[in-house]
Protein backbone atom coordinates (compact mmCIF):
# COMPACT_ATOMS: atom_id res chain seq x y z
CA UNK A 1 0.00 0.00 0.00
CA UNK A 2 1.22 3.33 -1.07
CA UNK A 3 1.35 5.98 1.84
CA UNK A 4 1.91 9.36 2.68
CA UNK A 5 3.05 10.35 6.08
CA UNK A 6 3.76 13.14 8.20
CA UNK A 7 6.49 12.08 10.96
CA UNK A 8 7.51 14.12 14.17
CA UNK A 9 9.72 12.36 17.00
CA UNK A 10 10.02 13.76 20.09
CA UNK A 11 12.81 12.38 22.35
CA UNK A 12 12.12 12.77 25.87
CA UNK A 13 14.54 13.40 28.96
CA UNK A 14 17.26 14.72 26.81
CA UNK A 15 17.05 18.32 27.58
CA UNK A 16 15.39 20.97 25.23
CA UNK A 17 17.26 20.36 21.97
CA UNK A 18 16.19 17.38 19.59
CA UNK A 19 17.55 18.36 16.40
CA UNK A 20 20.71 15.53 16.35
CA UNK A 21 17.78 13.13 16.93
CA UNK A 22 15.98 14.65 13.98
CA UNK A 23 19.19 14.01 11.89
CA UNK A 24 19.76 10.53 13.09
CA UNK A 25 16.08 9.90 12.40
CA UNK A 26 16.50 11.41 8.88
CA UNK A 27 19.33 9.18 7.38
CA UNK A 28 17.46 6.52 8.68
CA UNK A 29 14.39 7.10 6.68
CA UNK A 30 16.76 8.53 3.45
CA UNK A 31 19.19 4.99 3.84
CA UNK A 32 15.70 2.91 3.72
CA UNK A 33 14.79 4.81 -0.38
CA UNK A 34 11.99 6.80 1.31
CA UNK A 35 10.84 10.13 -0.70
CA UNK A 36 10.96 12.68 2.16
CA UNK A 37 10.67 16.51 2.86
CA UNK A 38 11.58 17.92 6.24
CA UNK A 39 9.31 21.13 7.63
CA UNK A 40 9.08 23.22 10.29
CA UNK A 41 7.25 20.18 12.55
CA UNK A 42 8.01 17.19 11.22
CA UNK A 43 8.94 15.22 8.06
CA UNK A 44 6.50 13.97 5.08
CA UNK A 45 7.99 11.08 4.04
CA UNK A 46 6.14 8.78 0.58
CA UNK A 47 6.05 5.63 0.12
CA UNK A 48 5.13 1.89 0.93
CA UNK A 49 3.59 1.23 4.10
CA UNK A 50 6.04 -2.14 5.02
CA UNK A 51 9.24 -0.06 4.31
CA UNK A 52 7.44 3.46 5.99
CA UNK A 53 6.87 1.89 9.77
CA UNK A 54 10.07 -0.65 9.26
CA UNK A 55 12.19 2.68 8.69
CA UNK A 56 10.36 4.62 11.84
CA UNK A 57 10.91 1.22 14.30
CA UNK A 58 14.31 1.61 13.47
CA UNK A 59 14.17 5.75 14.35
CA UNK A 60 12.72 4.41 17.82
CA UNK A 61 15.30 1.97 18.36
CA UNK A 62 18.09 4.13 17.49
CA UNK A 63 17.04 7.26 19.37
CA UNK A 64 16.46 4.80 22.22
CA UNK A 65 20.34 3.72 21.82
CA UNK A 66 21.32 7.80 21.37
CA UNK A 67 20.28 8.18 25.05
CA UNK A 68 17.03 8.85 25.03
CA UNK A 69 14.88 7.06 27.77
CA UNK A 70 11.32 7.84 26.61
CA UNK A 71 9.99 9.25 22.69
CA UNK A 72 6.35 10.48 21.83
CA UNK A 73 5.73 10.50 17.90
CA UNK A 74 3.12 11.84 15.89
CA UNK A 75 2.14 10.18 12.64
CA UNK A 76 -0.54 11.60 10.25
CA UNK A 77 -0.90 8.47 7.58
CA UNK A 78 -2.83 8.98 4.44
CA UNK A 79 -3.65 6.06 2.19
CA UNK A 80 -6.43 6.12 -0.81
CA UNK A 81 -7.54 3.33 -3.62
CA UNK A 82 -9.38 5.81 -5.97
CA UNK A 83 -6.06 7.43 -7.35
CA UNK A 84 -1.92 7.51 -7.04
CA UNK A 85 -1.25 11.10 -5.41
CA UNK A 86 2.27 11.97 -4.92
CA UNK A 87 3.55 14.45 -2.02
CA UNK A 88 4.04 17.31 -4.77
CA UNK A 89 0.54 16.30 -6.22
CA UNK A 90 -1.22 17.31 -2.92
CA UNK A 91 0.85 20.61 -3.32
CA UNK A 92 0.09 21.40 -6.18
CA UNK A 93 -3.82 20.59 -5.63
CA UNK A 94 -3.88 23.49 -3.28
CA UNK A 95 -1.73 26.00 -4.73
CA UNK A 96 -2.93 26.09 -8.52
CA UNK A 97 -6.18 27.12 -6.81
CA UNK A 98 -4.48 29.77 -4.88
CA UNK B 1 9.28 -2.65 21.40
CA UNK B 2 6.49 -2.55 24.01
CA UNK B 3 4.56 0.86 22.85
CA UNK B 4 1.21 2.41 23.62
CA UNK B 5 -0.59 4.54 20.51
CA UNK B 6 -3.26 6.54 19.99
CA UNK B 7 -4.88 5.42 17.28
CA UNK B 8 -7.94 8.01 15.04
CA UNK B 9 -8.69 6.71 11.77
CA UNK B 10 -10.96 8.82 9.62
CA UNK B 11 -12.21 7.90 5.84
CA UNK B 12 -13.12 10.29 3.48
CA UNK B 13 -15.25 10.13 0.90
CA UNK B 14 -17.73 7.96 2.87
CA UNK B 15 -20.64 10.78 3.99
CA UNK B 16 -20.31 12.23 7.84
CA UNK B 17 -20.77 8.26 9.51
CA UNK B 18 -17.24 6.99 10.03
CA UNK B 19 -19.10 4.76 12.99
CA UNK B 20 -19.05 1.62 11.05
CA UNK B 21 -15.84 1.74 9.96
CA UNK B 22 -14.24 2.71 13.57
CA UNK B 23 -16.25 -0.97 14.52
CA UNK B 24 -14.98 -2.66 12.14
CA UNK B 25 -10.93 -1.64 13.10
CA UNK B 26 -11.73 -2.23 16.88
CA UNK B 27 -12.61 -5.76 15.85
CA UNK B 28 -9.17 -6.00 14.28
CA UNK B 29 -7.61 -4.84 16.96
CA UNK B 30 -9.04 -7.07 19.20
CA UNK B 31 -8.76 -10.17 17.34
CA UNK B 32 -4.82 -9.43 17.32
CA UNK B 33 -5.24 -9.78 21.01
CA UNK B 34 -4.21 -5.93 21.88
CA UNK B 35 -5.05 -4.37 25.11
CA UNK B 36 -7.63 -1.24 23.75
CA UNK B 37 -9.79 1.30 25.60
CA UNK B 38 -11.88 3.67 22.75
CA UNK B 39 -12.51 7.29 23.76
CA UNK B 40 -14.19 10.09 22.03
CA UNK B 41 -11.50 10.66 19.53
CA UNK B 42 -9.99 7.51 18.93
CA UNK B 43 -8.76 4.26 20.80
CA UNK B 44 -5.39 3.61 23.05
CA UNK B 45 -3.73 0.58 22.06
CA UNK B 46 -0.87 -1.52 24.01
CA UNK B 47 1.35 -4.31 22.62
CA UNK B 48 4.44 -4.98 20.52
CA UNK B 49 5.40 -2.84 17.59
CA UNK B 50 5.49 -5.16 14.94
CA UNK B 51 1.81 -6.57 16.36
CA UNK B 52 -0.15 -2.70 16.69
CA UNK B 53 1.26 -1.61 13.40
CA UNK B 54 0.29 -5.19 11.21
CA UNK B 55 -3.51 -4.57 12.74
CA UNK B 56 -3.45 -0.99 11.69
CA UNK B 57 -2.44 -1.98 8.36
CA UNK B 58 -5.42 -4.63 8.50
CA UNK B 59 -7.82 -1.27 9.27
CA UNK B 60 -6.42 0.61 6.35
CA UNK B 61 -6.97 -2.63 4.03
CA UNK B 62 -10.42 -3.56 5.60
CA UNK B 63 -11.58 0.16 5.73
CA UNK B 64 -10.81 0.57 1.82
CA UNK B 65 -12.23 -2.89 1.42
CA UNK B 66 -15.50 -1.97 2.96
CA UNK B 67 -15.61 1.36 0.28
CA UNK B 68 -13.57 4.01 1.09
CA UNK B 69 -11.60 5.37 -1.68
CA UNK B 70 -9.01 7.72 0.76
CA UNK B 71 -8.27 7.67 5.13
CA UNK B 72 -6.63 9.73 6.92
CA UNK B 73 -5.35 8.44 10.26
CA UNK B 74 -3.71 9.80 13.39
CA UNK B 75 -1.39 7.98 15.63
CA UNK B 76 0.74 9.01 18.67
CA UNK B 77 2.95 6.49 19.74
CA UNK B 78 5.20 6.19 22.57
CA UNK B 79 8.10 3.85 23.92
CA UNK B 80 10.02 4.08 26.86
CA UNK B 81 13.46 1.93 27.95
CA UNK B 82 13.75 3.37 31.54
CA UNK B 83 10.52 1.23 32.64
CA UNK B 84 7.46 -0.83 31.36
CA UNK B 85 4.71 1.33 31.71
CA UNK B 86 0.65 0.37 30.76
CA UNK B 87 -2.00 2.67 29.88
CA UNK B 88 -3.55 2.08 33.25
CA UNK B 89 -0.13 3.33 34.77
CA UNK B 90 -0.16 6.45 32.60
CA UNK B 91 -3.58 7.11 34.03
CA UNK B 92 -3.15 6.35 37.35
CA UNK B 93 0.03 8.55 37.72
CA UNK B 94 -1.86 11.48 36.93
CA UNK B 95 -5.02 10.76 38.71
CA UNK B 96 -3.40 10.13 42.19
CA UNK B 97 -1.43 13.18 41.93
CA UNK B 98 -4.79 15.35 41.56
CA UNK C 1 -19.25 27.01 18.40
CA UNK C 2 -19.44 23.34 20.28
CA UNK C 3 -16.42 21.36 20.25
CA UNK C 4 -14.91 17.66 21.13
CA UNK C 5 -11.02 18.23 21.44
CA UNK C 6 -8.32 15.54 22.22
CA UNK C 7 -5.07 16.95 24.03
CA UNK C 8 -1.94 16.04 24.41
CA UNK C 9 0.27 18.52 26.24
CA UNK C 10 4.25 17.19 26.08
CA UNK C 11 6.83 19.50 28.25
CA UNK C 12 10.38 19.38 27.11
CA UNK C 13 13.54 20.05 29.17
CA UNK C 14 11.81 18.51 32.59
CA UNK C 15 13.31 14.93 32.21
CA UNK C 16 10.72 12.03 31.86
CA UNK C 17 8.29 12.65 34.11
CA UNK C 18 5.74 14.78 32.98
CA UNK C 19 2.55 14.05 35.37
CA UNK C 20 2.95 17.25 37.47
CA UNK C 21 2.12 19.08 34.05
CA UNK C 22 -0.74 17.54 33.00
CA UNK C 23 -2.27 17.51 36.61
CA UNK C 24 -1.76 21.53 36.38
CA UNK C 25 -3.45 21.17 32.60
CA UNK C 26 -6.50 19.25 33.86
CA UNK C 27 -7.00 21.72 36.95
CA UNK C 28 -7.19 24.33 34.85
CA UNK C 29 -9.57 22.48 32.16
CA UNK C 30 -11.68 21.41 35.11
CA UNK C 31 -11.67 25.03 36.38
CA UNK C 32 -13.21 26.46 32.83
CA UNK C 33 -15.98 24.52 33.75
CA UNK C 34 -15.11 22.01 30.50
CA UNK C 35 -16.37 18.46 30.59
CA UNK C 36 -13.16 16.52 30.25
CA UNK C 37 -12.12 12.61 30.48
CA UNK C 38 -8.51 11.60 30.73
CA UNK C 39 -7.40 8.52 28.88
CA UNK C 40 -3.71 6.71 28.62
CA UNK C 41 -2.62 9.05 25.69
CA UNK C 42 -4.34 12.62 26.33
CA UNK C 43 -7.47 14.43 27.26
CA UNK C 44 -11.02 14.35 26.08
CA UNK C 45 -12.41 18.14 26.39
CA UNK C 46 -15.89 19.43 25.34
CA UNK C 47 -16.97 22.81 24.80
CA UNK C 48 -17.68 26.28 23.41
CA UNK C 49 -14.17 26.66 21.33
CA UNK C 50 -12.59 30.04 23.06
CA UNK C 51 -13.34 28.60 26.66
CA UNK C 52 -11.60 25.44 25.13
CA UNK C 53 -9.08 27.50 24.07
CA UNK C 54 -8.16 29.97 26.30
CA UNK C 55 -8.04 26.75 28.93
CA UNK C 56 -5.58 25.09 26.77
CA UNK C 57 -3.48 28.71 26.50
CA UNK C 58 -3.52 28.53 30.48
CA UNK C 59 -2.39 25.37 29.88
CA UNK C 60 0.73 26.10 28.25
CA UNK C 61 1.28 29.53 30.19
CA UNK C 62 0.91 27.26 33.90
CA UNK C 63 3.31 25.09 32.38
CA UNK C 64 6.07 27.13 31.17
CA UNK C 65 5.49 29.08 34.94
CA UNK C 66 6.04 25.75 36.52
CA UNK C 67 9.91 25.91 34.86
CA UNK C 68 9.36 23.84 31.14
CA UNK C 69 10.89 25.65 29.16
CA UNK C 70 9.49 24.14 25.71
CA UNK C 71 6.21 22.11 25.13
CA UNK C 72 5.09 20.57 22.05
CA UNK C 73 1.14 19.76 22.38
CA UNK C 74 -1.11 17.67 19.98
CA UNK C 75 -4.83 18.98 19.75
CA UNK C 76 -7.84 16.64 17.85
CA UNK C 77 -10.56 19.20 17.29
CA UNK C 78 -14.08 18.33 15.49
CA UNK C 79 -17.11 20.68 14.87
CA UNK C 80 -19.98 19.58 13.04
CA UNK C 81 -22.85 21.77 11.66
CA UNK C 82 -25.26 18.55 11.01
CA UNK C 83 -26.60 17.77 14.40
CA UNK C 84 -24.83 18.49 17.98
CA UNK C 85 -23.09 15.58 19.34
CA UNK C 86 -21.48 14.35 22.72
CA UNK C 87 -18.24 13.19 23.72
CA UNK C 88 -20.97 10.25 25.28
CA UNK C 89 -22.54 9.93 21.82
CA UNK C 90 -19.19 9.23 19.57
CA UNK C 91 -18.42 6.63 22.37
CA UNK C 92 -22.23 5.01 22.27
CA UNK C 93 -22.46 5.27 17.92
CA UNK C 94 -19.62 2.87 17.71
CA UNK C 95 -20.24 0.66 20.84
CA UNK C 96 -23.74 -0.09 19.99
CA UNK C 97 -22.54 -1.15 16.99
CA UNK C 98 -20.21 -3.61 18.11
CA UNK D 1 2.98 34.06 23.36
CA UNK D 2 4.60 33.09 20.17
CA UNK D 3 4.20 29.70 18.61
CA UNK D 4 5.22 27.65 15.86
CA UNK D 5 2.15 25.56 14.67
CA UNK D 6 0.94 22.39 12.26
CA UNK D 7 -2.30 22.72 11.20
CA UNK D 8 -4.35 20.27 9.21
CA UNK D 9 -7.83 20.47 8.55
CA UNK D 10 -9.84 17.89 7.42
CA UNK D 11 -13.60 18.63 5.67
CA UNK D 12 -15.81 15.05 6.18
CA UNK D 13 -18.97 14.53 4.27
CA UNK D 14 -17.56 16.41 0.93
CA UNK D 15 -16.18 13.51 -0.92
CA UNK D 16 -13.00 12.96 -1.55
CA UNK D 17 -11.36 16.11 -3.20
CA UNK D 18 -10.44 18.40 -0.08
CA UNK D 19 -8.43 21.10 -1.53
CA UNK D 20 -11.08 23.81 -2.21
CA UNK D 21 -11.66 24.16 1.73
CA UNK D 22 -7.88 24.16 1.96
CA UNK D 23 -7.21 27.19 -0.27
CA UNK D 24 -9.86 29.27 1.47
CA UNK D 25 -8.25 28.46 5.33
CA UNK D 26 -4.55 29.27 3.36
CA UNK D 27 -6.18 32.58 2.40
CA UNK D 28 -7.17 33.22 6.16
CA UNK D 29 -4.48 32.77 7.46
CA UNK D 30 -2.62 34.78 4.90
CA UNK D 31 -5.12 37.52 5.21
CA UNK D 32 -4.23 37.13 9.01
CA UNK D 33 -0.80 38.41 8.52
CA UNK D 34 0.72 34.93 9.71
CA UNK D 35 3.86 33.47 8.55
CA UNK D 36 2.62 30.10 6.44
CA UNK D 37 4.37 27.08 4.62
CA UNK D 38 2.27 24.77 2.80
CA UNK D 39 3.40 20.83 3.20
CA UNK D 40 2.42 17.84 1.77
CA UNK D 41 0.34 17.00 4.90
CA UNK D 42 -0.65 20.44 6.32
CA UNK D 43 0.20 24.22 6.80
CA UNK D 44 3.24 25.15 9.12
CA UNK D 45 2.10 28.82 11.16
CA UNK D 46 3.84 31.10 13.48
CA UNK D 47 3.01 33.92 14.63
CA UNK D 48 1.47 35.00 18.00
CA UNK D 49 -1.16 32.62 19.78
CA UNK D 50 -4.49 34.61 19.91
CA UNK D 51 -3.58 35.65 16.18
CA UNK D 52 -3.03 31.73 14.97
CA UNK D 53 -6.20 30.47 16.72
CA UNK D 54 -8.75 33.43 15.82
CA UNK D 55 -7.43 32.62 12.27
CA UNK D 56 -8.26 28.58 12.99
CA UNK D 57 -11.67 28.99 14.08
CA UNK D 58 -12.23 31.35 10.98
CA UNK D 59 -10.90 28.24 9.10
CA UNK D 60 -13.79 26.19 10.81
CA UNK D 61 -16.68 28.97 10.29
CA UNK D 62 -15.97 29.58 6.51
CA UNK D 63 -15.25 25.64 5.84
CA UNK D 64 -18.56 24.65 7.30
CA UNK D 65 -20.37 27.66 5.51
CA UNK D 66 -19.03 26.72 2.46
CA UNK D 67 -21.06 23.34 2.92
CA UNK D 68 -18.80 20.48 4.79
CA UNK D 69 -21.19 19.45 7.60
CA UNK D 70 -18.26 17.88 9.84
CA UNK D 71 -14.28 19.30 10.03
CA UNK D 72 -11.29 16.84 11.78
CA UNK D 73 -8.57 18.90 12.72
CA UNK D 74 -5.25 18.45 13.78
CA UNK D 75 -3.12 20.43 15.48
CA UNK D 76 0.59 20.47 16.75
CA UNK D 77 1.51 23.82 18.83
CA UNK D 78 5.00 24.53 20.44
CA UNK D 79 6.07 26.77 22.53
CA UNK D 80 9.25 28.02 23.97
CA UNK D 81 10.49 30.56 27.08
CA UNK D 82 14.54 29.61 26.75
CA UNK D 83 14.36 31.31 23.35
CA UNK D 84 12.77 32.78 20.08
CA UNK D 85 13.05 30.02 17.76
CA UNK D 86 11.19 30.34 13.80
CA UNK D 87 10.62 28.00 11.69
CA UNK D 88 13.24 28.70 9.76
CA UNK D 89 15.45 28.07 12.61
CA UNK D 90 14.05 24.69 13.20
CA UNK D 91 14.63 23.48 9.68
CA UNK D 92 18.27 25.00 9.80
CA UNK D 93 18.92 23.35 13.13
CA UNK D 94 18.72 19.87 11.46
CA UNK D 95 19.80 20.19 8.07
CA UNK D 96 23.10 22.18 9.76
CA UNK D 97 24.06 18.79 11.44
CA UNK D 98 23.23 16.40 8.31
Amino acid sequence: MHIIVDLCVVPLGVGVSVSPYIVACEKILKAAGLKTNLHAYGTNIEGEWDTVFAAIKQCHETIHAMGAPRITTTIKLGSRTDRLQTMEDKIRSVQEKQ
